[in-house]
């Protein structure tokens, strides 16, 4: 059977103050009617049974979790509540742990809760293909083809030689960390690099494997971590590292899938740009509001009316308690402002 | 005695939103514990006395100058409520037949209500020289000297000779309106040019000399006003116009006398700029709020907490039902903000 891993346990500080900590990114509908995390759910349906999907996240979003999955009808125990945030590999590598006690055939597909992806349906048939490859033993993951020379993101070098012919997928050379301005506008000329989108497939047995043969420490923990009344202190011997770190970067069998399928991963306020509608001078308006003469400027308004006049490159969010005016292309700087509420203490929820 | 005619009936837009229809700059306290109108009457206390101060404003203001003039002891019948907004010549030139009616001996001064002066005690001793020269049968104009080639405002040019000596007023040579960029450096360098304050001190007896010499229909109107059943058909015969282009252009009784008190026109929110206390950054900050990275930015905030983040050269000003984000340099341009939003009829007041 297929499976998801749904990571839902981002903080989306770059959102604030539409995020905040009891309200994260994933479950605002940012760019929908619904929040991001019943997209991400609803987009994988066509492959992936409602008992198939597990969704990993912080305690602290327990109401707000279960709530989206009686909605949804997924089975109230495929939640994993963290004990304590531990990145990526944690999660992943304990509901895999879980997945394959149930389902010795299972193939599972790890998924971030907020990204944004325009074409569903070319979304699906990867989805699909990926299964296939999977299947065959690798670890597959979607690669982003680039669009702009962009250092906020991780990439993945592809080896000229298919891990698979039909459908086509790459044997991967490298991972590479977040470049600099240069090297990333090298790679956006190179055929060869792709972003990582944080999209991975494989069997849970292929992972597993793995993790023994690169944390043999670790696998045992995991190994010891069906005794339910001892899951707490296990996890926190767990080691804080997201999967990229952990095993993407060493394992021999990953295969990357080229994915352009309208993939945005909505890390900040300028990534909105990229997915809501502009007008001619490249604004975003979103509530009650009246410009004269703005350009390339978004706008985020709750209930009160917002007049912009002369911006260029501004993005304004308006909430009851707080509000945002911020220079576009630092946006990603937003989490800076939340840190320095937290030192401050400032009495407005972060 | 001497008297003075505060001009009160602006409408302030260009400081939407902290200002409306109802609460116009002139009953704000922008930049200090009292409201603008109350520090124009404090400031010429110690040379007018309360009985000689009178109030042109709207209609509209009834309950909030009756409660200002009750607070400082002002007779209520010192106010002439205009029936219909009709510039500066026209309250000007009822309230000094008023006067004249009055005192035969009087010396009138004109001031705008919602003008900050640095140096109050200069521009007593300036208001007080200016009273001597308009009681040898000048109009006197305070005269400020240019500090930046501002565009907004009217200029004056006097001649090389002395109106008096002692204490040195010059003639005037001409009225110029607001002139362009160009114009405006060169009126900087050039010595002969002085802001137009719309400052102006003259006997009553010479204003209405001058009305009946350049308008004598209008001063027949004038003359007919005092029978108060009357007056406000009267008023809607007086024409529309400043006192600048109906009189003081044309009159030649008109003696400058330079006026360097720290005067600043809060005719926008720009303004501002030029009378708080700025950060080592250019910044103003009022009220809660955290910033990272901004420079020469205003921000005016009510009770929500604003996070500002690598702005430049931007104004913000939040009240608790309309948020203004604008361009500094553009904040001449608020007033046709609030002009669109008349049209547009928006739910806000304006």
């Amino acid at each position: 059977m297929n499976y998801a891993i749904i990571l839902a346990g981002g903080k989306g500080a770059r959102f604030w103050p539409l995020s905040r900590e009891t309200q994260p990114k994933q479950f605002l509908n940012v760019c929908s009617i619904r929040p991001l995390i019943e997209e991400t759910i609803y987009r994988i349906s066509p492959l992936i049974k409602k008992e198939g999907i597990y969704i990993a996240t912080g305690k602290i979003h327990n109401k707000k979790i279960r709530g989206c999955l009686k909605k949804i009808n997924i089975p109230s125990g495929n939640t994993l509540f963290e004990p304590e945030g531990k990145n990526t590999f944690a999660p992943i590598a304990v509901l895999s742990k879980r997945i394959s006690d149930l389902d010795s055939d299972a193939v599972i597909a790890v998924l971030p809760s907020d990204h944004f992806i325009k074409d569903n349906d070319r979304f699906i048939g990867l989805l699909s293909k990926g299964i296939k490859i999977a299947r065959n033993g690798y670890i597959v993951s979607l690669g982003i083809p680039p669009k702009r020379p962009e250092t906020g993101y991780g990439y993945i070098k592809v080896k000229p030689q298919a891990a698979s012919r039909k459908p086509q997928a790459y044997k991967v050379d490298a991972f590479i960390e977040k470049p600099g301005l240069q090297k990333a506008k090298r790679f956006l000329k190179d055929k060869r690099y792709y972003w990582n989108g944080g999209i991975f497939i494989f069997s849970p047995q292929v992972i597993l494997g793995e993790i023994k043969k690169f944390m043999p420490r670790t696998y045992k923990i995991l190994m010891q971590m069906e005794d339910k009344g001892d899951f707490i202190r296990l996890w926190h011997k767990l080691p804080c590292i997201s999967i990229d770190y952990a095993l993407m970067e060493k394992t021999r069998l990953m295969a990357l899938l080229p994915a352009d399928c309208g993939w945005t991963d909505l890390g900040s306020w300028e990534a909105i740009g990229e997915i809501a509608k502009k007008d001619k001078d490249g604004n975003i308006f979103r509530g009650k509001h009246i410009d004269i003469g703005s350009k390339n400027t978004l706008v985020w308004s709750d209930k009160r009316l917002i007049a912009t006049l002369g911006l260029d490159n501004v993005v304004i969010v308006d909430t009851p308690d707080a509000l945002l005016v911020c220079r576009k292309d630092m946006s990603q700087d937003v989490k800076k402002v939340v840190q320095l509420l937290k030192e401050k203490n400032y009495r407005v929820e972060i």
